[in-house]
């Protein structure tokens, strides 16, 4: 069973609106190597695993998959700053065919030339799950052969494959909302293939130099050189509210990339709060005219009815 | 953020394995109409969610989402029981060509004549992200228009339908397993359905008689009968850890099938803990052999490095 | 243009359903060769046709095209009769779990060791616009070069395939149902294989004893057979309501596959009236209970508010 | 059956080329709320239709599928005009290779730099089945759950997104071609959906201030105000021939959009005549030298074999 | 550039046919670790490969890639055998409606039952370039990051995967046909292994006991054992006519399975000649009525126009 | 099984880098009519071929089988060479994040506004098994009806149409790179239409004045006028090691397409050596820091192991 906090995993930075910037970050949301093939993999790895004295593999596989939900949340928030408005423009509230202000163009009239018209035409303004060039995502990415040193290696190219790809997106634009998601899940992207590296030793397998992989380079990033001072980068979060997990038992350590750091098992963070996007009535979104918008109004008015309690850790 | 309990979110009864059942529930999971089309589809529509008065919406909408992931769970470990292994074969531990016993056929046998071979060939006796005929999931099943209005009768829809493909699914197989998974998820769809039509009653609309689609004859079925007799057709769970949402604003009142009962919301279930699947040698999953499973051993015993404490309602 | 009349292009003679004669006839529907792409790529090609002086050429797609439209019509209700129901099951008109009779089994039941168990859990026993493995039906299939001989030379191509398979689907099975309309697709695919093959003699090919394709054996078939001596092979019919096409200019003379026939173009023909199909409790289609009937009812009680008159041939 | 008249169904204005707003209209062509799709959906469920009862809905589905092929013919040559040449280019007629003239570029060489590539190198400058971003068209997009209140809910859905996106495209682009055809679709989109909203009220829904969807901005569209003021919102056309359709028990009353209109039945509209697109030598289209040409001459001398009579309307 | 021999790379063991048999070897030939995908993936690497120091590295790609294209000649041509005709069947040879003898059905009758139906429907009992459930080989398999630890890391992972999922097959059937092809990739796939797993321990892995994967149970397979008695598994053949690759320098020391083997590098082998595959009627494969085959054989008759000299090795 | 050399089998002239071009080049490549799909449709139909009788037929499609090898190879290594960099930009061999030149842009902040993001982002600025919108090649392309009449029409349309393709890439860029490919392809797809033509011919068709297609205006291209002044559309080269191929019994004669030539058959070319890309720091390919480096330096110090003989003709 999952739960939902209403926090952002890692603060979004503000920046003007960036539609190539959120064509390329694209790809790390719904692209072969992105964030929705790495949470369903994992997921999938979790429910079909075998081997009851395996738990610590299943259960670090269920922990980094349950993080990567929060990932999808992050980079399709980010996609969907991105993707909204125009620079500089400044629409009516009420006219879809307004004419835009001096200093910008109406994202409509963008889209033709965007890296995606979809991002304004199917959806209003927002992430889609697809890749950077338009291919949806498929459930044939997911990989989970069932034998465990083959899922932890698939597991460990797809991290640094996700990892390279980012270097790259983030090599790709100067926008700062689209660098701020990018150097995080970078160094996330790197605790993970520590994650599974680390499994693998535990297999026998001793990588000398090779990993990280992309090495060297990725510290010349400034917004990544932060994190990995922080050491995020050799950290594991747990997302489980029981207690149960055992992947500290895998996740302990030198770090397999060989930095010098001890690998190690903490809260999850606390996240940050963020704010519902504004209407756009270009896109007809939400859609409320005055009469649906009373009616709207009138069911916020009621009392709430409802008054959840804490839900805590559950012991088993 | 997302947070996870290792508890299923409802009980899988025990039965004998059923490819056949596995595969027809395989469009319940990774099917146009399924479970991860459910969770996609409300997740992006809560990352994109436009207007900030319609936030008991996009709780709404973040409510179910969460939910749909446990139900994601729930199915796709359905599915991997009823994969694995065929009735009445005990196989030898060791050996992948082992004969089988006198009363059951080797699975990987079996595979060549089963719905999809790929549960036997790719996946090691698991659920696959795919539909009954074999399609991967795809993105382009996401719905995501932006315009309110538009998003919630398509979310109408989609519940309706997965319901009326469970129905049709509770007619194909007498399979225990499967029938409590199917029996469960008939009603929670119901439930969805309900909520949905609700938001649509907030602008509006009267349904009349139309609703639950498909009506009056899923009541037959005897496990969802006991299930409506405790009225979980009309239950929003909360699986909101800050108490934040404001879902049940919407989701209170008269219930739109017209059944006479009242919408409520609850605390998520407590959930149901699960064993890990044994072994499959003749799928070489996990894969282990003597030498390896030392070294996991090894693994094992040394001291659990990680303490987390509790993760309690965050207050924002 | 288009328009419609409610009568089936040819009769479908009644037999037992056969769902696995409906899966391969799948490949005729929406199969890379099937009706649905031979009618959408002579439609796209007469969309984007250019050169004025090749009107006969044009309007030779278009009549091809708008009867395909008719063959896609006459092979799904061929498909849609053939699932319709089991081999002597008589179900009970309001339970769908009713147990079957005596003599067949529940279609629901049989539907897991179909085809496409599609037929049944995502339709409701009827037609599907895919292929005889369940692969979609793709846009990717139209061919539409804009360079005249090779369009041609692939239409021939595809109609000389189209009949190639229904040839062998004819082998398949015994099921009268499903003979009687790949009998007379057969024979309309040579008629539009000679069309095509008419045309490239006009730029100058000489086919010498290559045509028909495949060839010597089709006439084996009884159905077939009876078809060919009526001449159906030789003929266009005019599916055009103006008299503007000239597609005449080119099917005439004597026929390419050189078996002694002429060219000649004809009426469209008179059809066959038929039935609306029953509905099945056990798939809830349509799913009306006795409330929805009655205000159905309702609705087909009040007076037909429309009288259209006649729509004859209209004068440019 | 179906039949043809070479008729546009709705006048296309002249205007310059435009490939961007060519590539935007794709949407409306192929993409999954395009006309395509439209036009496949009611056809199948037209097919599969259930339940002898139903009739006035099976006619309504047989209706609107039958002017949604029109649509496709619309949409198509919409798109054909304009990806045909590049604004103020006039090429040899001879010579692929040509430099452009003052005004304007080469098409071939604007098609690195335009939305979809393949409208010059797949195609010749001609409309392609696939969505604004090369998705080719899907036999997938298809629903048909034989359920009578699934499909009309769903086709009430598809239909409101098709007028949104269409409004979205108008905003979009200034180019007449392109708006021309919009701004009609606009309001047929508008048509099918009050006739799939009542036939849901025949359901007992009662849609409240919802519709239409979207709401209250359309009508600042000029092209969408003068056919909204000509009452083609509330008009259900017949394109049957034989007088046989029901679809007027249905289509009749005030318009659920509560726009104070009544729904009426009417003949189908004249039409109106178009030509043949000139020849594109860069594009080898149609690829007829000096030889060619003179054996399609030959061809076209010949007398006209044909003499079809007309085509009346049948009594069954 | 590229060359032929006409020599199969091993002997095909002869059985009867097996058409479930071939189904499972499919995902062998056009899964997503099938050899297609092998060999387009080295090719692709070969083709981008970046680094002029790393020739020894790029040349071992091009190398195995090389032979790979044999190993889709192989496995295709496996297939082919397996699902010509069926068991005991002797149809006739010029009627395609052949009543089948008394010990085997018509394979056509068949057809509705087996694996992929499209084996006797759009080919003519032979090898599609799909996998075990039907889908088309995609070009979104190939993995080319351009990262050469990736890279390598990819293709051992696959080589390992693709070794998985045939001692899969070989558990699936007792077909001498099938098992014999599958036994020699099962052991090729390994040696692929090996040399991935080398050039990695050329970057400083050290692999310990994880090697190869499956381990300890593929010697139970008899045609595997005899294979590895030979030493297949640790060879590396050279399939390069100039003499200029420089792979041996990665592919020789102990080998990384740790078996005791040395790793060592060979000719090519002599191969195997092969028969063309005899007529179906009922395919109407080739398709040559008496007509037809006289026009070939005058052709056959004519003089062999070409003497084509040796094509010895090439001096850069 | 087949062999490979180190040499292209055509010069590729130096220019510029162009991905725009490139782009364009993607669908000779890996488009619906492309070399991988002519080299995979032959190879199939080769794999597949029935009929001893029939042996020079099957030959050729070996022949031109293998040949397309080759021209994939030169292809994607063209393409390869047109995305590697960006006009005037000379980056650091160190840094990712360099600043650019003067004189061009750094390709990463290129890749925003290109064809294919996926050139730099996916892959390391080489070539991707996909067409000019993206889509990934499929196996879906591949036309193999086990009818030889119907498998050489398609293969001539197959070759007419690449052909077509590539004079509309000639148009569409200046870029001497790309345009020294393109004509070498056009020149050799024209041969293969003759080979077809010719086997159809054999078959009893007489082409007329049909081919080749396009025509008349080709020539017009002054790299396809050298060429074809040289006789290399009437060639056929032999790829065959062992001197069994009796293709050259059907490509003889006067050629199909009427210019006057004869058609023969040649040794295959000599070829053109070629160098490995240099590594491009900002995408991390190969991605080897100073340590890796080294280990792969101590690995290519070490003695070359293999001392391969030559690999001369087999004789049978």
């Amino acid at each position: 069973m999952f739960f939902h906090v209403q926090r952002m995993i890692n603060e979004i930075v503000a920046d003007e609106p960036d539609p190539a910037a959120a064509n390329a970050l694209q790809e790390g949301l719904g692209g072969q190597f992105g964030e929705m093939r790495t949470m369903m993999q994992y997921l999938f790895q979790s429910f079909n695993f075998r081997g009851p004295t395996g738990k610590p593999f299943r259960d670090l596989l269920y922990g980094i998959g349950t993080e990567e939900i929060g990932h999808v949340e992050l980079i399709a928030t980010t996609i969907a700053r991105l993707v909204d408005g125009s620079p500089r423009y400044q629409g009516s509230a009420t006219d879809p065919l307004d004419t835009p202000g001096a200093g910008g163009a109406n994202p409509l009239e963008m889209a033709l030339s965007t890296g995606n018209i979809h991002h304004y035409l199917v959806g209003a303004q927002g992430a889609l799950p697809v890749d950077a060039v338009g291919n949806p995502w498929s459930g044939s990415y997911v990989y989970n052969s069932g034998n465990l040193p083959l899922d932890l290696l698939y597991n460990l190219m797809l991290e640094s494959t996700g990892r390279l790809q980012k270097c790259r997106i983030y090599e790709m634009t100067q926008n700062k909302t689209a660098r701020s998601t990018v150097a995080y899940l970078i160094v996330r992207d790197q605790a993970h293939e520590n994650a599974y590296a680390k499994a693998l030793e535990a297999l026998g397998v001793d990588w000398g130099k090779l990993l990280p992989i992309p090495k060297t380079n990725a510290e010349k990033f400034p917004e990544v050189k932060t994190l990995l001072d922080q050491g995020l980068q050799s950290k594991q979060y747990t997302f489980s509210l029981d207690q149960l997990s055992e992947a500290g038992r895998i996740f302990q350590g030198d770090s397999p990339s060989k930095d010098g750091t001890e690998l190690t098992t903490e809260q999850a963070p606390v996240g940050v709060p963020y704010d519902i996007a504004a209407e756009r009535p270009e896109e007809f979104g939400p859609g409320l005219d005055a009469d649906l918008l009373a009616l709207v109004q009138a069911t916020a008015e009621m009392e709430m009815a409802t008054a959840p309690g804490a839900w805590g850790p559950v012991s088993s």
